[in-house]
């Protein structure tokens, strides 16, 4: 058995729950999940449907993108991945997917504006929308240099990648983080239905406000300040 | 087995409802069912997803919002449920979700229009849509806060709770109840379809008309007057 | 055995339809089947669940609305279905939903446009939204009043039901009919799809062109014409 | 046993992910195979449910639009079938539907700008939509002639069939086609896909730009050109 069993494992099980979730057609979308002691993640192997993947087929590959065991194609979005677990040695998975309402945002080159509790339970500010990459980065390394995107995007909002686990590339398509595969995912999904609701708002409503200050800060807090009482934790 | 079984087995078989209507993403939504000579309620613990749940998880709470029998934390909503039982004798149960139509609404902080007669077999006015609370309220107890804006709502729309069963908190979600659980979440997907609908129709004809009150009455007492003649009761 | 058994039990058939095609929440819709010989009909009871609906329970009524055999009160949309049948004796099958779409064009009080080929396979027309009820009609009998406006849009429309098996309540919701309770069934997806359609078309180009006339004779005539040539007949 | 069963083997389970893929309402739509070597291409029988569909049932036809084997009437749609494989030698499969958001896109009479990179991963310009036939076109060989609409369309926008694999007829709805019934489905979903996409982007933001040329050429070589890094070949 592999020695990265454990994360081929959750990479595996991650990927499974995306079609559950409605987040993907076909194989449009992948999940990866890092051990940073051996500095390797493993990733879903390009172009495989869902229902066909097998524990045994999850990619390693290392920080730089190299891959480290597995006779399959790692996902093209690999060197996203990479960058991104290289810089953040605290995030343990990642998901990038084509989930249509968070699509249809990333193709507006809109941010999703921060319009209600639901949004405000996870988020405390806008959820960004990188802008479109510069001809030169496109025709370089194209899925190394989105890694630099979402790097970029989160640096110039001056939000940290452990408060906002989630980002829109402009034209492209959604990425989301977190401490576990089950938390990436999570987010994916909650995404997804916070650009409906949001989307679904602006057409009731097009001067539909921001949430006010103090009850973004509220319904952070009750789910994850130091006094917080959502959930069993 | 506890003294508030029947309680705690109507709030479960109710939350179970909410999943399978298609009215909750995850954990987002709780329902209780309360027992007036006991001055109790059951509610669902916070964060348990509804595939876990179980009878006995259930916590009961009294109408101050403190646990009285349970090992696990009630739900975040818990003083809100609180708030609404002390003042309603006759309403036995309570739900909360944040389904997506009915929630676009509450972020609109719009009335829902009674435009048609799918609305007018439920209700005789537009549902309200309570005011964003005041920032010294949110800092306050923000969770029994939200029960006085369900209260004050109807005070200012010179609505009776049985009469109005559905309220939108605005940039929030939805608040429905009823006489059981069965009713109080059949309120949450009546709620959520008649959104929807209203929804579509000002996207298909931003001019589209109230009901005239002539129909509102009509359908109002063919299912709810004296001489009632739909179902079977 | 009932000697009505044959249309109880086709009528029980169309009725478990609705719910498998998404046409109905709850017990919003109903399918009745008539024979014109006896001059009854075979109506859902009111407000009983689909899924647990039998044939026995099915009501048999008469064309002034009479019941006539069973014992649950039948749907209140009974008197409307009476109506339609002592005026159509080629009409073998009524249906009426809540279907989502549909409804919101009622609600809307507009005609769908014809505005593709999926709409001109079935109707050469829009398909008509009658106007609100006037008050004295809805305070008369209601129901009965409902089986008259969908008689006299056709007839202000100049639309014989044979050519037409589809019409919209302004404020309410459709009603279709054919000569089965499965083309009835099957009128009703075709209306809620057509209105699906129609809305997403308009949204898209506001200004999209309804359907030349030549379009719309080809369409009729390949399916219903006298050379037809879709299906096996 | 046919000696045309390879092909019709391979368009009965073409025919049958319609439903699966959610492409189709009743029997909306259908899937042939060739056999260029044979001039003749398998077809579904028109009108026949995809749940009651045997491969025996399957139609043969020749490239001239003739029944050659089979006890049904083909698709009405044969003839626009016929006339793309006498043209195209390359292309073995070919898929019609009326899948919502692309027939509403036809209807709306307007080509499906690319705006990210879900649209790019398959083609490099806009889906486009062919102007509704003339009269005299619909008067003759209607059928036939919409053949001629599909090649006409992508001669006038100087794209070659296999760059672009999927076209609008205006008022109408969709085909799509490929090398084998797989991939000309998969190119139905991913049409219906992208247009739903397209739609939510223009409601969010009307002004969304097309996505930049250097995107669209990357996302195209990285799935299509000579080093193509997506999935496994």
């Amino acid at each position: 058995m592999s020695k990265y069993n454990r994360i081929k494992e959750e990479a595996y099980h991650g990927n499974l729950q995306l079609p559950k979730l409605g987040l993907v057609l076909f194989t449009w979308g992948n999940v990866s999940v890092a051990d940073h002691s051996e500095k390797v993640f493993a990733i879903k192997p390009s172009g495989v449907p869902y229902e066909n993947l097998t524990v045994e087929e999850m990619v390693i590959v290392d920080f730089e993108g190299n891959v480290v065991e597995g006779k399959l194609r790692p996902s093209s979005d690999t060197p996203t991945h990479a960058v991104l677990y290289k810089h953040w040695n605290d995030v343990n998975s990642i998901v990038h997917t084509h989930s249509t309402y968070a699509t249809a945002w990333a193709q507006s080159q809109l941010d999703i504006p921060i319009l209600g509790t639901t949004h405000a339970d996870h988020n405390t500010s806008d959820i960004p929308c990188a802008p479109p990459m510069s001809d030169e980065m496109i025709k370089g390394n194209y899925e190394y240099e989105t890694g630099f995107q979402i790097l970029n995007i989160l640096k110039e909002k001056k939000l940290s990648h452990t408060e906002m686990e989630m980002v829109l590339i402009g034209n492209h398509a959604p990425f989301t983080w977190g401490k576990s595969a089950e938390k990436a995912v999570y987010n994916s999904a909650v995404l997804e239905n916070v650009a409906k609701m949001a989307y679904l708002t602006k057409q009731i409503n097009p001067n539909a406000p921001r949430l006010k200050d103090a009850l973004i800060n509220k319904h952070y807090e009750r789910k994850h300040g130091t006094n917080a009482y959502y959930g069993q934790n």
